[in-house]
């Protein structure tokens, strides 16, 4: 049987995790990255799949099935998958909620008409959380769902932290609050403020000369990013961070706490403990990118979400195996 | 808008349940109960809702858009699903796993015949802990599995032991073996024996006369149902059992422990813990009513499994709304 053939636009952190991926789906195969780099400043340590300039992706209408989009939601996205839809089926992990119906519209009117398949916004939050909370909602109806995240890095929280002067590097983490998640699933159903949700922990290398004083208060009072949150600053040396903060593990839980009928307790609850936020990210992607293939081939076109696509599209086992080993 | 009409077949436990479900979801409404058993004495407190020989199923053609089965697998559902799905959409919550594959083609034959949808094996396992088995091993294509059940009240073995001699009444439960749970979720990949996974404890109200030790003998050694387990039997008084053991909680969790591409470990674990067994069932069934109906409405025909369904049409809500609210 042909292998799915996969693309990767943007070779970051992502991307890098799109091909190990597909590396453990025997039935996919990646034929190129694409950049806007220089390709041969990208070293990709596989010499079976070539590096090319985002620019020439038109010439490969031919050579592979599924795009998979690994650029960020704040610039890459909106241009590049309205863009790359017109040409080949894709999946994107665009995360900023909040733009999302707006975002699927475009996308889908320009799938519709190229007649290809483009799922969005899949990955763990938004995508098998997303699933989570509906599931939740469906089944428990007299009920409340929390999402909690954590304990994990969080990427635009460091970044805020390190645009502050006198910030040399630096890590923020994103910790769940115990007792908050222990009300929940005791089947209290709390309200629960942002404070009393989630504690900010951050690890700070400062400049030589720079104030740890003036440094934390930054932190702490900084608008939206902190002063809502109760924040930890712990200062630390380069060394340190280099050793004890390199990994970017993250991870959740969706809870619903519901009740049934004659109002006995029911709870559902998913959670996620990840080594590698990325790494898990890609391996999503990459699972919908096997549907997003299926769909297409089923004569579907336009843009769709983790709620749109039966689960049985992302295994490669048929419908029936799948009924005979998991159901 | 107009309700989805929904009616019961079977009015055990499950069916009960199934009316206080659809009493949680405004959308739909509880059309009649039909029954094996004479209508007069099947009390349904409530004066809206018919009670129906079973026999009459076909006087309703037009007046109920899915029958949901309440039956049991064991030898109601093999007859009744086939049966009723010349008329109706349907949803069952049909669990003999190994009889799932055979159970399916027969019912899709007729379903297909009568353009209806016939939605089978709904529930929490199998149902949504198949849905988490098989994003387990999509998503973490190498790893391992687990599913543990408990703690919670066993019917079947609930059955085995008050069908013993001496034996006035008794319940069952299976509880899982916290450090085998332990140690799935800390990354080990266990090969653990079925007598390593779970523990049965018994709880048993003796008739008078009775001898502890040969019953007790003749529940740790019954085969298949206790023999491959650690099993413990307490005595009790009819009181005791009537006051502490009348609910019927279970629950579980499926655990995918697996590696992504440079081996970070990555876990998911789905959970369920329910104070009614039997009312949770039903609100699954309840939601996947409500896809089998607009399945129904969209053209299609023919068996289903909760893999082949996409998530979004279990929720009243539209798909922009879901996006909106839930992605």
């Amino acid at each position: 049987m042909s292998k799915i053939k996969i693309g990767i636009i943007g070779y970051g952190n992502l991307g890098r995790g799109v091909q190990l991926a597909v590396k453990q789906n025997p039935d996919m195969e990646l034929v190129g990255v694409f950049t806007r780099r220089d390709p041969s400043t990208v070293e990709v340590n596989d010499a079976s799949v070539g590096v090319y300039l985002v620019e020439d992706v038109k010439d490969f209408q031919d050579k592979i099935d599924v795009m998979i989009l690994c650029g960020g939601s704040a610039k890459d996205l909106p241009e590049q998958t309205p863009e790359i839809a017109q040409t080949f089926h894709t999946v994107d992990s665009f995360d900023t909620h909040a733009l999302i119906p707006e975002f699927f519209d475009k996308v889908d009117k320009v799938a519709k008409a190229s007649n290809k398949i483009s799922v969005i916004s899949v990955g763990w939050d938004p995508g098998l959380f997303s699933l989570n909370r509906l599931l939740g909602e469906v089944v428990l109806p007299e009920g409340n769902t929390y999402t909690f995240w954590g304990d994990g890095l969080s990427q635009g929280h460091s970044d805020a932290v390190r645009r502050i002067e006198g910030v040399k590097n630096a890590v923020q983490y994103t910790l769940p609050v115990k007792e908050a998640v222990e009300r929940v699933r005791s089947g209290e159903h709390p309200t629960l403020s942002t404070r009393e949700k989630h504690t900010r922990e951050c690890y700070v290398v400062l400049e030589d000369g720079a104030s740890k004083e003036q440094v934390e208060q930054q932190i702490i009072t900084m608008p939206n990013y902190f002063a809502d949150y109760d924040t930890t600053v712990h200062f630390i040396t380069a060394e340190e961070l280099q050793q004890n903060h390199s990994g970017m593990p993250h991870g959740g839980f969706v809870i619903r706490s519901g009740e049934s009928g004659t109002h006995e307790k029911q709870l559902m609850e998913f959670s996620l403990k990840l080594e590698s936020n990325p790494n898990f990210t890609s391996s999503v992607l990459v699972a919908y990118a096997r549907a997003a293939y299926r769909l297409g081939q089923s004569g579907q076109s336009g843009a769709k979400t983790a709620f749109d696509i039966p689960l049985g599209l992302l295994s490669p086992k048929s419908a029936e195996q799948l009924r005979t080993e998991l159901l």
